[in-house]
């Protein structure tokens, strides 16, 4: 197979991409309170109401509405307190006509009463005890319903109160908690083998030789897989032939969702990887070339539903490719919907950055926070340094048909 | 102890309780490849530089750029191919005048050459071979260093790679890896007592009766936490009397780096959580309200260093004001230095929305993405509804100073 470039813009690259994925299937069921960051595998509904019972929003007393109108400060209505609606316990006091209970934020509303006046718009009238009997003045006028949490006000029996493909956050947890629901079942996190080839690289605890590098990338898109909710599963370093790389792939993909190699970026390697992927199923390479900088010999196929993308050996190139190709896909392995793009700042250019139309780049900047906000200046080096990297805080984008940005300009940066 | 209101903005709230805070001292060692998210405890340093040899950015052929200086597409330089250097071995070719070697993206450059000439450039000459011997035409003038990265320039001998008080990323892994920094030392995760208090509150397996409702904000500050990296401990619902609040508040710190306490929002509650803060240690209660909505009776102390914060019982109320003050307590209890604010999008506020002036008001709200950028509408319902922030993507700030927002602003969204 000789090699052939079918380079796409970025955007219609990961479409065509993440539309060939097939999320997984498998799902788990987890205790909601240690569910942080799973995705909902199913659609979640209200098994009952939330509150279950009318509660007050404030402390004072639970009145009928009725008994207030008119009230005001130079007319006040008056009030008998006739008890107390104990924290925790049901309300066990019934209102006639000119009658309320003090009722505390939270507590239950008695039947009988429909609003509750505020405890700073009531006065208790000839006595100093706390406790009730006692009578009060009150000086506004409340409506019907006032100061009170209807039963279902937050969510009603029957309600959908989570989507399939939610990614479960703090709040998720306390609403599901609230309802009851203290088990969930979240979709398996999908299985991500990683590939690392060249007959240059030695794992990082090994000294290196002249000639010779230690692996990264399968380190730095572990912690990207970690980050996009999937499980890395590092398959080490392969020999630099197409039998063994070929063999290695085949095998990883058999047990896992998705697989990622990072080769070599010339032409040898880029071929070699193109047929490996080609060699694991339909509709294999869909696409040999992303218009970006850093990056642009990346390639992305598809096999039996699951993603497969050739990075470059440039770390990179590989790390920014894996966040514009591999993460998306993680996520649609595991299904997520509406999801909302995370980690963007904007900030003002400290100064003139060459592009070239026609193609998206991406340049590491450091952000620094000012009274104006935020300020990004360009790391400079080489593109495939990883120092790059480590010394920004984030990438600014230069989109596909820009020939460059000037100082000063509010330029979109991704926190990376 | 009568109830006192010394009510701060919301800034100056946060900055007087952050400096009261001492960093946790405890570190432990971890293998670099599993620190993703983790805190360095010192500054680290290169061991070596890197890379350790002149590397090719290109496929193409090592020279002497002087041998190619002049040379053009009419007017094209002869150079002899004298060998390969394979990719992970020293460069065993030295080169003589007019010499050059294959070399590949990359391999390592031969001791007498000082540039790279792109294959593209080149043509051979008068065989059909593809290894040397053989001879080349160079089409274009390369000057000394071109297509090389020098010893070092990646990174030096001796630099400053990573601060104390930075949070690992991929990148940051992958730096260290490249050096053969396989193990790294990182700040002990603070340990973060939560106590929810309310004679009303039930553990969220009970069945509620009425006027019971179940304990969500040990769960969802739970999640706040561990999202801010710290780890929750979750002390259960303590009874609703001093002595009691007093004893597990003095317990819980006893044995952890912060306490977190979710009491009741009524009058009496906030007077005992700031006594039992006040009983803990010095300088006690910093603040006693917080001029934002949701959230304004949040107590704000410092007991011997360690962060005590008292939230309200309202769920919504409870996570804002974790996120204002507990979050940013954790990362200075972590030490993180130059802290980026995640997590911000700018987008279209879809309807106009009212505030107070002299308040911040954070408001949940949906985001929905169209061709024009985000567009923000508010999640109605009363403040102290979870599903108002379960159906939410973020919280939208209007400012201090703001008496409102009209529709069709620029509004910023804290996703959350």
């Amino acid at each position: 197979m000789t090699e052939f470039f079918n380079v796409l813009a970025p955007d219609e690259a990961r479409a065509l991409l993440l539309n060939h994925i097939v999320p997984v299937s498998g799902q788990e069921i987890l205790p909601t309170a240690e569910a942080l960051g799973r995705v909902t595998a199913v659609a979640l509904h209200a098994p009952q109401p939330l509150p279950t019972f009318r509660r007050s929003t404030m402390d004072g007393y639970a009145v009928r509405a009725a008994d207030t109108f008119g009230a005001s400060g130079s007319l006040p209505a008056f009030l008998d307190v006739i008890g107390e609606v104990p924290m925790g316990q049901a309300a066990q006091v019934i209102l006639g006509t000119g009658q309320a209970a003090l009722v505390h934020t939270g507590g239950m509303i008695p039947e009988t009463a429909d609003a509750v006046v505020q405890v700073e718009q009531t006065q208790i009238v000839g006595t100093e005890s706390k406790s009730p009997p006692y009578e009060i003045e009150v000086f506004k006028s409340v409506a019907q319903g006032e100061n009170i949490l209807q039963v279902g006000e937050d969510v009603p029996t029957g309600q959908e109160i989570l989507p399939a493909g939610h990614i479960l956050r703090p709040q998720d947890l306390g609403g599901l908690l609230a309802l009851g629901i203290t088990e969930v079942a979240v979709r398996k996190k999908p299985r991500v083998v990683i590939l690392a080839t060249g007959d240059e690289v030695i794992p990082p605890e090994e000294e290196t030789e002249p000639g010779q590098i230690r692996d990264i990338n399968s380190y730095t898109v572990s912690g990207q897989v970690i980050a996009a909710g999937g499980v890395p599963v590092r398959g080490g370093i392969i020999a630099d032939n197409l039998a063994a790389l070929q063999e290695a792939a085949e095998e990883g993909l058999a047990d896992a969702d998705m697989l990622v190699m990072s080769a070599g970026s010339s032409v040898s390697f880029r071929d070699m990887t193109a047929q490996v992927i080609a060699g694991l199923g339909r509709p294999g390479v869909l696409f040999h070339g992303v218009a970006t900088r850093p990056g642009k010999p990346t390639i992305g196929g598809v096999a039996g539903g699951k993603p497969v993308i050739g990075l470059p050996g440039n770390p990179v190139s590989a790390m920014v490719q894996f966040d514009m190709l591999g993460r998306p896909s993680i996520h649609r392995l595991l299904g997520i919907s509406h999801p909302v793009q995370q980690g963007l700042i904007w900030a003002n250019l400290t100064i003139n950055t060459a592009s070239q139309s026609g193609r998206e780049d991406y340049i590491p900047v450091r952000l620094e926070k000012t009274a104006g906000g935020y300020q990004a200046t360009p790391v400079f080096g080489k593109s495939n340094l990883i120092y790059t990297l480590v010394n920004a805080d984030g990438l600014m984008k230069i989109p596909l048909d820009n020939g460059g940005l000037l100082a000063g300009e509010l330029v979109e940066v991704r926190l990376f």
